[in-house]
């Protein structure tokens, strides 16, 4: 007799509701609860946490994949999707929310840029414990199934333990066989950062354009770091908090003059 | 003899170049340095720390305004307008970026869904000093000159004391007269959050779209916070950080079981 009611877990990504990497974490979901997606009719990479209010936003269930489980497409973006699940399509708050598999990193200072860890941080916000998984490979055909048993423990923990208020997960996965991954290490976010290059091109009426390129440094070499658990094969958790106050700067600034 | 080189400052925005509250600040940041002004052609707001990685970006000089220093519109968000300036429009990098003043508050929360944030941490993260200035009246003729004394004093401050890497400051302005605003006040950010509410309409030919709405909640009342400030007419400034790892949850999280 199991009477034990299984946990509602929200499913959602910003890659879009087909790609490859929110299957495999629908799979891995649907053996830990009971699963309802929520994600963007199309890619949303890069949104960080934008939200659509100078735009509608259409909802429509997604029935192309057979399963038992509902899944739904939303216009907007990741947060939008979470938005939507709390507050139009569940009809009660989900017990989790899981996002991604992200097609590609997330790691470092890539998790301000990141709908994935945006969908995740809105669920927070909402009082929801919440996961945001990535993995550092950007091929459509990546293998998202090499980590399988370690996302598996990761829900597990997070279902068995709770979260703190206040804090969401940021999981980074190496690109490895399954095999090769050494294990699962709790990390701070490395003080990364990105140089931009733009490659400027003119169009065919001459007119210039821009594409935004730019190129990873890493000069923050402490192994307790993400980078360096990704580097070392490990898959990397950092505790990601919203409250953005910098609370160690506070005394300093409150010896400034501002003539009050 | 004047020979102390003017900062260099950068002015940025989400509302779009030709907003009330980047004109105003212009004005101030030309009293202070040698301003140059790179900004969205449209307004941007609520698109978090999205950056233009699917589409191509266009820049033009921007003539509309007599003025004798140099203006530029980009077809891309907040934090592309300050990519934009740093790597391909400025020729050297600059002392102090500058953004808003946004039509619209910028407090507790609503800090993570900011272009006018987004932009002062892009700008950040690159090493800039910066600075994003909200007015708490979300009306287009709202009255920004009314803070332009106290303005002038943090950027004089910021100009006069530099800024703690890896922090950009978030000040909020209340909707008051000049003679109410009590002063400036270093606080954290308020642990207040939004409840949605999707306003859902039926279009002509049948099908559903939503609107999303919300209740602002402050349920903490801490006189610390940028809330209670701003609610006692004070100007708020919260230093935020980049760094969003949750330092405090990390001797927990390593005593879990992810069977290492």
């Amino acid at each position: 007799m199991e009477n034990i009611k299984k946990p509602l877990i929200l499913v959602t990504n910003d890659d879009g509701i087909t790609a490859p990497g929110i299957r495999m974490l629908i799979e891995i979901a649907r053996e830990l609860g009971e699963v309802v997606v929520v994600a963007p009719d199309s890619p949303q990479s890069a949104m960080g946490h934008a939200i659509t209010i100078n735009n509608t936003l259409h909802v429509k269930e997604f029935k192309e994949h057979s399963h038992d489980h509902k899944e739904y497409t939303t216009s907007g973006t990741p947060v939008d999707c979470v938005k939507m699940a709390s507050h139009e399509i569940l009809d009660r708050k989900p017990d989790l929310c899981l996002s991604g598999i992200n097609h590609g990193s997330n790691s470092a200072i890539n998790v301000i840029y990141s709908g994935t860890m945006s969908a995740a941080v809105e669920a927070g916000i909402e009082g929801i414990p919440a996961i945001g998984f990535s993995l550092c490979d950007y091929d459509h055909d990546a293998d998202f199934d090499a980590a399988r048993p370690f996302i598996k423990t990761i829900i597990e923990n997070v279902i068995h333990n709770g979260m703190a208020r206040g804090v969401v997960f940021n999981v980074n996965i190496p690109k490895a066989k399954r095999e090769e991954i050494k294990g699962i290490k709790i990390c701070r976010q490395a003080n990364a950062y990105w140089v931009e290059e733009f490659d400027k091109r003119t169009n065919p009426y001459g007119k210039d354009y821009y594409w935004l390129t730019g190129k990873f440094v890493n000069d923050d070499k402490g192994e307790d770091t993400d980078e360096w658990a990704l580097a070392h094969n490990y898959i990397s958790i950092v505790p990601t908090q919203y409250d953005l106050t910098a609370h160690h700067y506070i005394s300093e600034l409150n010896t400034w003059d501002f003539g009050n």
